[in-house]
């Protein structure tokens, strides 16, 4: 985007920082839409702020959307993000990698959890292999795909510096080809044996915590895995560290195409103005770059859902948001995003659908 | 029913208490059905336990529904009890009680909050006019109308003992008509202005707990509301006490119609083994003398939401019910069960719909 002159004297505010990724700067939700919601809210046959949260997500919604009453969702798109991640073969999962490029075809065949929740929620799917470890699948189309696997990061780069420049450019296409093509919800997901330990080290990188605090029990580890897996945090995070303050060095350093891709597509989403509804523990680590690619996006997002890691707890606090649901899920997949897309649509058409106390002939409260 | 003959001698075994009320016993859902869905969710293509709550909520279903896997709800079915409260006149609501029969040719009009949140969720709304002060609405079917408002119970009971057994009558023939007409899933709703009081008034006497402990905002009351509010609850639950242990005498005393009605219809709804959402604390003080009238029908419900009425956590404590949400939503009508109707679809799809790692060939955990 070029200079934008609006009413204020340029010398009056301090210049946008150029983005370290070449990210437009992102603009508000509408602010006057939001005043307008509110009073809308106010009319609906119910007492004020009675439908709570409800309410809170309707007036978001409408303000994102620049309109009220907002839209119902036309057209909810769930992406997945998949790679591999050579940490993984430190031993750091319950899981051989294999089952990365195993579960694309499963999201291909419909038989995964994400697939039955979309579906539940009126949304889509796709399937975006940035780095799966595997020859491509010749269903998911392979334009994007930057490498087979990364680095295992606690002791090389994840990516190196072109490989970084091009998943960037893919995660922001693909948000714009989804954003071109109608989708007025988004969701990213991820695929990737052993993603919870770059996750865990971008989230330690960027909100200063230590490896114990971070590590989790990802599909399922036992104690020895668990050892394994700190060790190669706090291996991977003393190389990351150095970096933490340039995002792209830290995507390049620690992240793997998956997430540099699935970071880039949450921060251009912003851009575009486009809601999103946030996953768990890589989808927050995602969104902590992302928030740093395009400082302002997480005005764009809601939290799904708390997941079981704790490192998403600290996601969570680090970008004030309350999730929807606290249902101890440690899928990822974008599952736990996909499970709160009929709260909102819910919200959406409370504001849109309901009665105003005038049209349907109610008392409000009584005067005292 | 009749006595039924088992494998255990019936001299080892208590014999069942006769409901005060005249329900039959409550069985539990399908002990050998939920080990086998127990066993399917550990065979779907995700980590064994990764979906949290969702797990648990579809093993719950089957084994409410004696199978697996469970089939989605054909029918989730809302029935809104409304009826007026003679303790409004005391002044305890913001609103006034003719809103109570507006609201529900709201509900006729679909226009209230409920009929968009069961539209969204594939149910449907049924309104029965228990007790609401006005002539009857023409297209409520009025066959089960006990009486106009309830005595004001800071000094008088709410209903005569001919009432409360027409009421009670009434909640048990309308989940028998629902359930006979393939009713899968049931939420009760309320409706009635002032009935936060006889609910916190019947919460305070099966918990045990002091008038301000159970005193809540309702529809949005001042500071002077409030104090009128909890004295009257205060002198209702004076009147309360010596009956507390007399479910069916609790309810003349201090509940009205309406709830008597919908506290019948819960514990019917589960001696015939019908899964509850549970809504807010005008439904969670029903469902606690549910839980009077028929033991065990408890372990056929899960609560939908928390609600912003402090009263309300008493009885989720009181059942040991968690909250599927928590959105500080506090309009009745059965909106926070409804708005939870999702989240269980999506459990029961995910047990029925998933790929097991077998018909995915996806592999399972690496052996160490």
């Amino acid at each position: 985007m070029g200079p934008h002159f609006g009413a204020v004297s340029p010398y009056l505010q301090a210049p946008e920082p150029a983005s370290p990724a070449g990210f437009a700067s992102v603009t508000r939700p509408d602010e006057s839409v939001r005043a307008a919601a509110r009073e809308r809210q106010d009319r609906l046959t119910k007492p004020a702020g009675s439908l709570g949260r409800l309410e809170e997500l309707g007036v978001w919604v409408a303000a994102c959307q620049g309109q009220c009453p907002p839209l119902p969702f036309s057209r909810p798109r769930i992406v997945i993000f998949a790679g591999d991640h050579g940490i993984a073969a430190r031993g750091v999962s319950a899981y051989p990698s294999e089952v990365t490029a195993q579960m694309v075809t499963n999201f291909l065949a419909g038989g995964a959890a994400i697939n039955v929740l979309a579906e539940t929620a009126g949304a889509t799917v796709r399937v975006v292999d940035m780095s799966v470890d595997a020859a491509e699948t010749p269903d998911v189309a392979g334009k994007f795909k930057v490498r087979r696997g990364s680095g295992s990061i606690d002791t090389e780069d994840a990516l190196t510096a072109d490989e970084v420049a091009a998943a960037i450019a893919a995660g922001k296409a693909i948000a714009d080809e989804e954003v071109d093509a109608g989708a007025d919800l988004l969701v990213a997901g991820d695929m990737g044996i052993g993603n919870t330990t770059p996750a865990a080290v971008l989230i330690a990188a960027l909100t200063g915590a230590e490896p114990v605090a971070v590590v989790g029990r990802g599909t399922g580890i036992d104690d020895r895995t668990w050892m394994r897996k700190t060790a190669a945090i706090r291996d991977a995070l003393r190389r990351a560290r150095p970096v933490s303050a340039d995002p792209v060095a830290l995507l390049r350093t620690v992240a793997g195409a998956d997430i540099t891709a699935m970071a880039a597509f949450l921060a251009q989403a912003a851009v575009r103005r486009t809601p999103v509804i946030l996953d768990g523990v890589i989808c927050g680590a995602a969104a902590l770059v992302a928030a740093e690619l395009a400082p302002g996006a997480s005005d764009w997002w809601v939290a799904g859902h708390r997941s079981a890691e704790p490192a998403h707890t600290l996601v969570l606090e680090q970008l004030d948001l309350k999730p929807l649901l606290e249902f101890d899920m440690r899928l990822g997949e974008g599952s736990g995003a996909a499970a709160a897309i009929p709260l909102l649509s819910a919200a959406v058409r409370i504001l849109a659908e309901m009665a105003t106390f005038t049209d349907a002939g109610v008392s409000g409260p009584a005067e005292e």
